[in-house]
């Protein structure tokens, strides 16, 4: 009856072996029920005294993950408790007793699964998954009515048995998986729920594979069966041949080998096997990013992208929510590790409620980024002073994107000098030596890199939208992806161009497109003479794992020849040919 | 009662001055009358004759326009006297007759009328003016039945006066126009019509200065009024104020001059001061552009935009009707003439209902010109073929658009090559030497030039969508006009890489975007050591008498210089004060 395999959204790489726990979900009772007239007042003690106990719980547990280092999950339990507070939620269930006489614990059903609902019909996939968070809380404080305790179904699931156990339940609550041991809990899988799921986030966070979205097969599984999770493939196999175990037991111990050797590099300098030394840092779109990148072994943030702070919502961030996100993205690195804040890059593929842009028949080819905020210097304003105040905190740089022409780049400067003198005026402190530079991902100014290297800080290569302007394609274009390929020489050149036109002046180039963090790349990019790359959080141990394998002197000939080869291909070929150390 | 100014679509230029002529509409009688039954037979026989003579009248027009070398207005009656052919118009008309009973006057007004409301409803802007041509050949057939000779209105209306006419109607049909006499006739204004009219069309090629489009106004004018023609502005002025009339008496003594000044130019070398000869030739998109392209000075066609061809049609083009049509302007222009034929460039904003293509986010990054030919050989042997065989009629030359890599330059060679084996198997005569070059239009291409000029035979430069790539902005996007600018440095060091990549091989350089006509860019492409000029045929004398000013020794150093500056605003001025000719 049993299906041997089942396929999800692979949530959380890696692999695990282990008995399958399945976690029944609490039944919440169902339906209305009411209180007696005259009872309101009774019933609404009983309720406030509940989320008043479910709040001192979810405190103990904030501070519990605290002390833990466990910042991510931390901040769930805050999330949490601020939703607690939440007039839509908790107000909408004392209105229900008050004015309608239900029962606490229907109150707090029915206002919670409202606000769920409405949020799981959102566009938005990072809102849809606050459903979760909402019904979390919902059903923590109907507990507390029922004197209930916290649920101990995941504590009691592994009980009694040596090998470690794979949950399997419909969702897991954030709350849940913040909880999750991951000396006893190989891995788990849910029938629903997405990569940006909270319990998502945490099995990554946490290093637990992980794989949702399975759909109803999850719950067909049987309690003790064996079970292999697939965190890499999304893949789930239920009582495997001898001969599958066999295989994913000597993955497992490749992938624990491999954890250990690039462990190793955590905290050490990026250095090649010649000693030369570049920065390998991270790529990233919140504070949230920033901690994990910093414990993945990221040096620094190469591109902060600050339009995830503007979306989906319908107004604008404020120049203290920005400071304080540049701010703790900051501290979670320390004093001195780079941090490079890009202002925000709206427009193109990236919609704002908040900015009502008209649709636009080439939108990659429109009013974006940079565009927008030379247009709208009240909140580009607000932005550049919000990275300002973040700068007395850590070592901040600010990136100007979609940078074409001089002016553009003159007229963003000059902005942000009056944002430095406003905050003179107002005795507010920022680092006056902040580094300003541009993300050099049109042509245009990759062609003048000679001209902006005297006036600017430093450049980052965005490859994502160079290759997509200089080969004339549209990088989402499922017909063109021939075209779509950062080894293609004429990509190639400009890079060439533009470090060589930087180090002219003395100035350093980092890369933040895919490019950067790809295998094939680096050793090109290295005998080129790129300062710094900057790549998803998981790329950067394995990149200076490589990088310390590499010899950079040799690499330089490498650069050049690659420069006259007819297309991608070839350069593929060519590098794979001369470095052996790709293979390893 | 009378507005002292109209104003409508500048659909020929220069300024005329005269009295007003109306030519008032023929009366068509509506409504449908019908004969008896049995007489259908002799009804049909009167219908039949009336075609004939029609025909007659059309044939004798062809022969004399054809003998006055007014090759335009030959083949507008060439046209009309296909559509005395047509199955939906007189096959239809006679059905009307046959099994109606219509008479024949009936039959053919609504067989006319329907034609030409179906033509008159379509989105393609030259189709849509083919109704005029309809309504045309319909009112010829019915004077005729009618024994009504040739509409007398245009000769007559000028008639016992020594000023010029200045006729204004509906809309003149296109027999009207072809007829006209520029030594009576000083211009026309009409309330409908469109740019592509044959009527504008012809005025365009006479010399007439017209205005079409103007509405209801043009017929509130009065016999006899004295009124300006400004066909450049668009502007009708009726009874103008002395010192009006006094200013436009001097615009046309200017431009009088200015046309004999220009006319020394035709038939002439492109030659500089100091004797640098180049190339300047023009863009054209049929075969009338063609022979009015030769009229006016052009040396030969630097781009054939072969896609109208594809365009406004439900069905492909056949290879014969492509043959057709690249041969007749080959012969426009006679044998040595270079011909460059570009092969389709469908897609991006040019959409074909015969292909179907997918809607794209962003189609100027899209799935366009080479990309679809290389998917679709069928389709592009076809064009192949039509272009060689037309090639042992001139000096064609095949020009591939959209070329981003040496391996799609390849591929069409290739099939280019496939092409003439087929053709030497089937005994065709072609030109085995026929030079085959890109466009170089993509960054890519720019970028890798001197690999591209070791294989092809010419470049053309494509500013328009090598503007746009390069500054990674929609020249369509009214938000970003200051991008999309030819002058800005990034993209002239582009342009001359190309043209030195070029002569490295000693291959030859030309240009076909906006960029090559423009009086401002041609001392720098000039001194940059541009071969070959392609330009619209009306800016062709312009260019030739502006370039017979330039000392070209001087200005290789103003092309180096204008590669360093800051934008293309200071490009422009600089230019403007190195170069005193341009104000001349």
């Amino acid at each position: 009856m049993m299906a041997t395999e089942m396929k999800g959204i692979a949530a959380s790489e890696g692999y695990a072996i282990g008995r399958a726990v399945i976690l029944r979900e609490e039944t919440i009772p169902q339906g209305v029920t009411y209180v007696e007239a005259g009872e309101e007042q009774a019933e609404l003690s009983r309720f406030d005294a509940a989320v008043a106990a479910a709040s001192g719980e979810l405190q103990e547990l904030f501070e519990k993950m605290k002390a833990d280092g466990r910042e991510n999950e931390a901040e769930i339990f805050e999330a949490h408790l601020m939703l607690l507070e939440d007039e839509e939620l908790i107000g909408a269930a004392q209105e229900r007793i008050r004015s309608q006489r239900y029962k606490a614990e229907a109150a707090m059903n029915e206002s919670g699964e409202e606000v769920a609902v409405m949020l799981a019909a959102l566009d938005d996939e990072y809102l849809r998954e606050r459903a979760a968070d909402v019904r979390d809380v919902s059903r923590r404080v109907i507990r507390k009515l029922g004197n209930g305790s916290e649920s101990e179904a995941v504590q009691t699931s592994a009980a009694g048995s040596t090998e470690k156990s794979i949950l399997f339940a419909v969702d897991l609550t954030p709350s849940d998986t913040a909880q999750l041991d991951p000396s006893v809990i190989g891995g788990f899988v849910t029938a629903a729920g997405g990569r940006t799921s909270h319990s998502a986030i945490i099995a990554r966070s946490v290093g637990i594979p992980a794989i949702v979205g399975v759909g109803d097969a999850a719950l067909q599984i049987e309690d003790g069966q064996l079970v292999i999770v697939d965190g890499t493939a999304g893949i789930v196999l239920v009582e495997p041949e001898a001969e599958e175990l066999a295989r994913y037991q000597s993955l497992q111990q490749h992938a624990v080998n491999q954890r250990a050797e690039l462990d190793q590099f955590r905290g050490k300098p990026s250095v090649s096997a010649d000693g030369h030394q570049v920065e390998l840092v991270a790529n990233i779109g919140s504070v949230q990013d920033a901690r994990q990148a910093q414990e993945r072994g990221a040096e620094g943030v190469g591109l902060f992208r600050t339009e995830f702070l503007y979306m989906g919502r319908p107004d604008l961030p404020t120049e203290d929510e920005q400071f304080t996100a540049y701010k703790e993205a900051a501290e979670a690195f320390g004093q001195d590790a780079p941090i490079v804040i890009r202002t925000m890059d709206i427009g193109g593929d990236k919609e704002l409620p908040s900015l009502q842009l008209e649709k636009e028949d080439n939108p990659f080819l429109g009013y974006r980024a940079i565009r927008i905020c030379l247009d709208r210097p009240d909140l580009f304003k607000t932005q550049l002073r919000a990275v300002l105040r973040a700068s007395a905190f850590g070592n901040l740089k600010i990136m100007f994107p979609m940078i074409a022409t001089l002016g553009e780049w003159r007229a963003a400067k000059a902005l942000l000098e009056q944002a430095k003198e406003e905050l003179k005026n107002e005795n507010i402190a920022f680092n006056e030596q902040i580094e300003a530079g541009i993300m050099i991902e049109i042509p245009a100014a990759a062609q003048m890199a000679d001209r902006f290297a005297r006036e600017v800080d430093f450049f980052s290569i965005g490859t994502n939208d160079l290759v997509q302007y200089t080969m004339a394609a549209d990088r989402m274009n499922p017909k063109l992806g021939y075209l779509s390929d950062p080894l293609h020489p004429p990509v190639l050149r400009l890079i060439h161009q533009v470090i060589r036109a930087a180090h002219q002046e003395n100035k350093w180039v980092g890369m933040c497109g895919e490019m950067a963090g790809t295998p094939i790349a680096l050793p090109i990019l290295l005998g080129m003479g790129l300062d710094e790359f900057s790549m998803s959080a998981s790329a950067v141990l394995p990149a200076r794992a490589f990088l310390s394998r590499l010899d950079r002197s040799k690499l330089a000939a490498l650069a050049e020849a690659v420069l006259d080869m007819d297309d991608a291909e070839a350069v593929r070929t060519y590098v794979e040919l001369q470095v052996p150390e790709l293979k390893a």
